[in-house]
C-alpha cells in the first residue's frame, strides 16, 4: 500500500483517452491544435490574460519560469525548505547561470514578509553581494501547507515593494486550490508566473509554465527549446492538460488526495507535525513505529529519525486508507 | 498528406501498449522495474556493456551525451549542418556550459577523417584558442546519408588517435542500422555515446542515451536531474523504449520509413540533391512545382529556393506513398 | 628588434608617473577620488553622457560589454577573424552563458549591412534557431584596417533596424581614430558599448568599458565583480586611463605607431594584403624571406604560409622601423 | 588614520621596483621570463612540485582554483562566512557553472571535520542533491584566525576519506604563516590548490594560484584565458609576485601587519569577539564608542551593530596604531 509519493501515481482515465486521441499526427512542437489551446483555456481558468507552456517535469517548470525574472547575478529568495533548493539537484543554477537561492525561514515551509525582509534587507546594494531578483513560495509548502490568498498578498506586496519578481511553485497547486475552496486566481494572487503542476495530480508527463506577463514568456519559448523540453509530438503534453483543466478534473482529483490525508490525520492528530492541509501528513513517529507499520504493507519515507512522511495521490484506494488510519491510530 | 517530417507522426500501437501496461504505481524516477531492465536490454543489443538514461528529447540526449566527453573550456566538432548546430537553439552552449561547435564540411552532411583533420589540425595547442574534446557524427545524417561502418571506423581512429570523445546522433540511427543491413553494434562503432532515437520511429517521447563507458554516465544521472529531464513516471519513458526493441520493432518500422522513401526517390531520380538511404528525400524542384504538388495535397518543407525535403515515417500509407510518387513523376 | 605585437610593449612613462602618483590609499575597489572621474572624463571626450568602467584585459572588457546586449540565449554576429572569435579561448561563450557567435564575412576583416544581412536574415523567428541579439565589430579591424564614420553609421542603422545592440571592440581604437583624424565620438558613431583599448598603446593593464547607456552599464558593475575583474586596488587602472586621456597622451601614441607601420607600408607597398591604416602590416613573403628577416634580427608573427603580421607599437623605435623598412625593400 | 582593510593599501617599493625593472617588452601572456619562473619559485618555497598561474584578484584566484576541483553539478563545502560565499557576488556560480556553496558552520570563521560532516553526511548519493566535490578554507580566516598544521592535517584527511578536493583561499597566507612560525608547506598542509595572495600585503594586482597537482593546473590555464584573466603584460604580474617572495618579503610585511593588530589587541582584550592572530580585530562597541573614534580620526568598518572591524597592514604606521591603541583603551 503506497504513501511513498504522489508523483508516481497512476495517470488518470481522462488523461489516457485525452493522450491517445491526440495520436493523429498534427504539427510539430506546440504548433499542434490542443498546444494552441493553452493561452486561452487558462486565460478563462484565471480570469486573466496568460500565455502558456507545456514542459515535463516540475523541476523544468520552476526552473524556466524562474529564468525570465532572474539574471544571472542575481538570486531567487525561498524557503530554506524549498523543492528548488532542496530536490532539484541545483537546477535552478543550471538554468539560472549560477544565480544563488537565498534562504529564508518560516514554520510550516511557508515564508512570510517578516522571514523574507531577514534575508532581503540586510544585504547591501554592494556589488559585492549577491542581489535578490525574485521570490519564489510553493503553494502548497512542502509541508502540505496551504498559503491563504491573504498571505499571498502580503507576499506580493513585499515584492512589489522591492522591485522582486514572484513565482510560484505549484507542483500541487490543486491541493491548495482544492484546501481553500476558492479560484484558481485568488490561491495564485498577483504573481509573474506559476508552476502549475499535473503529474503529481494524475497526469503522465506535462506540467504547465503559467506567466500572467506575455512579455515573460517569449524569452522562455527559446529557453525551453534551449533546454531540450520541446518536445516534437507536444501535442500529447497539451492533451494531458487540457484533459485535467476540462470539469475541473484538476480539483476532482486534489479533493480525493486531499480528503484522504484527512482521514490519515484525524487517526493520530497529536502526532501531527504540521497542519493537514493538502495531500501530505508527517507524524512524529519512532523507529520501532514505522517498522511496526512497514510490517503492516504500508510504503512511505522516513522523514529524519523521529517522523515520517505520508502522500496520498488521486489513485488513493479507500481501503488502504482506512487501514492505515487504523495502523495510525493503533500505534 | 503529410511528408512535413517523422518528428509528429503517430505512436505506434505497441508503444501504447507497454506504456498503459506500466499504469500500475512503481519506484519514481528511474528506479521502477522497466528502467532498471534498459541496461541489460542495450547490452545484449550491442554485445557489450551499455548505460542507458532515458530522456524525452533528441536535443535533451545530444546535450547530456556530449556533456561527459567536452568541459565548458572545449568544442565538439561536427558537421556545419549538424542538428546540434543547426536546430537545437542552442542547447548545446547551455548543456556544455559554453563549449563551441567547431564546424566542419562533407557531402552529405557527413564528414571524414580529412574535412575534420582540416578543422582540427590548424587548431594550435595555445589557451587563446579553444580546443576540440569530442566528435560529433549524425547517423543517418542531416540529409539522410548513412555512415557505412568503415567511415565510422575511420573516424572513430581519428578522434582516438587526437585524444577526443566520439558521439553520435542517431536520432535516426534504426533507419541507418535498417539500411546498411548490419547490427547495431556495426552501426555505431567505436563511439562513447550514442543518442538513440525513438520519437521519430514511433515513440511518444522518449530517447535512450547509451554509454559504452559506465564511468561517463554516472556524472550525466547528475546532469539529467539538474536539467529537469529526470521524469518522476520515467516507467512510461522506459515502457516505449523497451517495447521498440522487443522483437525488433525499431528496425521494422525504420524499414517502413525508409521503404517509402525508395518510392518516392525512384520516382525523379534525376532531381535527387543526396543519395536517398534513409527516409528523407532531398529534391530539386522549382517553386512553382512545389505549389503544384501541394494544390495536390501533399505537405512538406521547402529547402531553399530550389529544393524541397520529404520525409516518411514508420505509418506511411501506401497510397499517399504511391500517389505522391506519381506526382513526382509527373512534375 | 620586436614587431610581434603591441601587447607586449613597455609602459608609457606618463602611465607609471600617474600610477605611483595615486599610491597613497584610497577608497578600494572603485571608490576612489580617480575611478570616481572617469564617467566625467570620458563624457567630455566623447560629448555624451557615458558610463565607464575599468578592467584589466581586452576580453573581459569585449565580454562585459556584450553580456549587456546579449541573453544567454541569443548571440552575437561579428567577423569570422573577429578577436572575440579567433583569440579569446571561448571567452564569450563564458561571459555570454552560452551564447553563440554568428560569422559574417567582409574584407580586411571589416563587416558591411550587406554581409551582416546576409547572415541575420536567414533566421527564421522560430525557436529552433538562435536570434541575433547584437553586433559587435572591431576598431581597427583585425587586419588593421579602420571603418569610417559612414561605415559605422551605415552598421548602426542596420543594428537599429533589426533591433540589435552594437559593440565596438576599440582595442586599437586610439589607432582608428588617429587615422581617421576626426573625433573618438565620430569614430564610434551610434554605438551602446565601447572596449576602449589601452593596454596595446602604453598601458600596463587597464581598458575602459564606455557604455552610452548608464542603465546597461549597472548590471555590469555586479558582472564585472562576479568576473573576479573588480581590483581592490582599481585606482591604479583608473590612473592608467587617465594618464592615457590626458593631454591625448592616447592619440600621440597611436600615431607614433601608425607613422611606423606607415613607413614599413611604403617600403614593400606591392606586397601588402591589406590596406596599412593602422598599426598592422600584412604582407606576403616565403619562408624563406621571413627566415631572412629573422636573421637580421627582426621578430614578428607568420601569417599562415604565404605572409606574415608587422605591428608597430608607440614605442617604436625609428633606427628598427628604418632597418626594417630596408630589409622588405631589399627581400 | 585608515584600518578600514589591507586591500588598498599602498603598493611596497619592492614591488614597485620590480615592476619598474620588468618593464622592457617581453613575450606576452605567461611566456615571459618571469612568469616561467614562478614554478620554479614556489616549487622551491613549498619544498615539493608546484604549478603556479597569476590573476590579478583573490576572486578570480578562488573561483579558478576551484573550477579544477568541482564540477557544475557538484559543490564547494565552505564556512557560512566565507569570502567565497559572501563577498565575491556570486563569482563561484559563475566560474563553477551553477554548482553550489554548502555552507558548515565553526567558531572564528574556521570549519572542522565535525562541523564539515554535519552537512556532508546527511547528503544522500541521490541524483536529486547536490554533492560536495570539494572544500575550501580560508586561511587565516575570514574573522583573522589561523588554522593550525594539525587542524588542517584533519580537514585534509576528511577530505581525502570522503573524495573531496581541498581548497584553501589565502588571501591572508602570509598572514597565518608569520603567526604560525611555521613554512609555508606546513600552513598549507595536504591541499590540491592555494590561492596565494599578495595584493592585500603589499602587491598592487596579482595573486598566484598554486597547484600541487600539475594535471589539475592545465585546464585552468584555458580557463583562466576564457575568464580574460590572462593578461598580455603578464610579465608585471609575474614581477609583483616573484619581489614578494624574494627574501621573504611576503612574511616580513605580513609580521608588521600581524603586530600592528596585536598592539591594538592588547588595547582592550575584554572586547575582542575572536582571538587576534593575524592582522584583524573585531571588537565589541557601542554606536557611540564607534563614533568616538571616528571623530578622532580613524577610519574602520562596522560590524553589524555591537562590534568593528580593524585591519592592519604591511605599511601600518606607528604613530597610527599607537593612538588607536590608546583610543581603545580609553573608550
Amino acid at each position: 500500500m503506497q504513501f511513498t509519493s504522489d508523483n508516481a501515481a497512476a495517470v488518470h482515465p481522462a488523461v489516457w483517452k485525452a493522450m491517445m486521441a491526440a495520436d493523429a499526427a498534427d504539427a510539430p512542437y506546440d504548433g499542434d491544435r490542443l498546444s494552441r489551446h493553452l493561452d486561452e483555456t487558462f486565460s478563462a481558468l484565471f480570469g486573466r490574460e496568460c500565455a502558456v507552456l507545456w514542459v515535463a517535469t516540475g523541476t523544468a517548470a520552476n526552473c524556466l519560469a524562474l529564468s525570465a525574472l532572474v539574471a544571472p547575478h542575481g538570486a531567487v529568495v525561498c524557503h530554506r525548505e524549498a523543492h528548488i533548493e532542496m530536490d532539484e539537484a541545483g537546477a535552478p543554477g543550471f538554468y539560472l547561470h549560477g544565480a544563488k537561492l537565498l534562504l529564508a525561514d518560516g514554520d510550516d515551509a511557508k515564508v512570510t514578509p517578516r522571514t523574507l525582509a531577514a534575508v532581503v534587507d540586510p544585504i547591501r546594494d554592494d556589488v559585492h553581494q549577491v542581489q535578490p531578483h525574485a521570490i519564489s513560495i510553493t503553494q502548497a509548502s512542502e509541508y502540505g501547507c496551504v498559503y491563504r490568498p491573504e498571505e499571498v498578498a502580503a507576499i506580493a506586496a513585499f515584492a512589489r515593494g522591492r522591485g522582486l519578481g514572484f513565482h510560484m511553485d505549484g507542483a500541487r497547486f490543486a491541493n491548495a486550490v482544492a484546501h481553500l475552496g476558492c479560484s484558481a486566481s485568488e490561491a495564485a494572487g498577483d504573481i509573474d508566473a506559476l508552476s502549475f503542476g499535473f503529474v503529481k495530480n494524475g497526469g503522465l508527463g506535462a506540467e504547465a509554465i503559467v506567466f500572467f506577463d506575455g512579455e515573460a514568456a517569449k524569452a522562455v519559448r527559446y529557453r525551453r527549446k534551449r533546454a531540450g523540453h520541446l518536445q516534437s509530438k507536444g501535442r500529447f503534453l497539451a492533451a494531458q492538460i487540457l484533459a485535467m483543466i476540462e470539469g475541473d478534473l484538476w480539483l476532482e482529483n486534489a479533493r480525493v488526495a486531499n480528503a484522504a490525508a484527512a482521514v490519515l490525520a484525524a487517526a493520530a492528530p497529536e502526532r501531527l507535525l504540521h497542519p493537514v492541509e493538502a495531500n501530505e501528513v508527517f507524524f512524529a513517529c519512532t523507529a520501532a513505529e514505522r517498522e511496526a507499520l512497514r510490517a503492516q504493507g504500508f510504503a512511505f519515507y522516513d522523514w529524519g529519525a523521529d517522523a515520517a512522511r505520508l502522500v496520498t495521490a488521486w489513485d488513493a484506494r479507500d481501503e488502504h486508507v482506512s487501514a492505515l488510519s487504523r495502523a495510525l491510530a493503533g500505534l
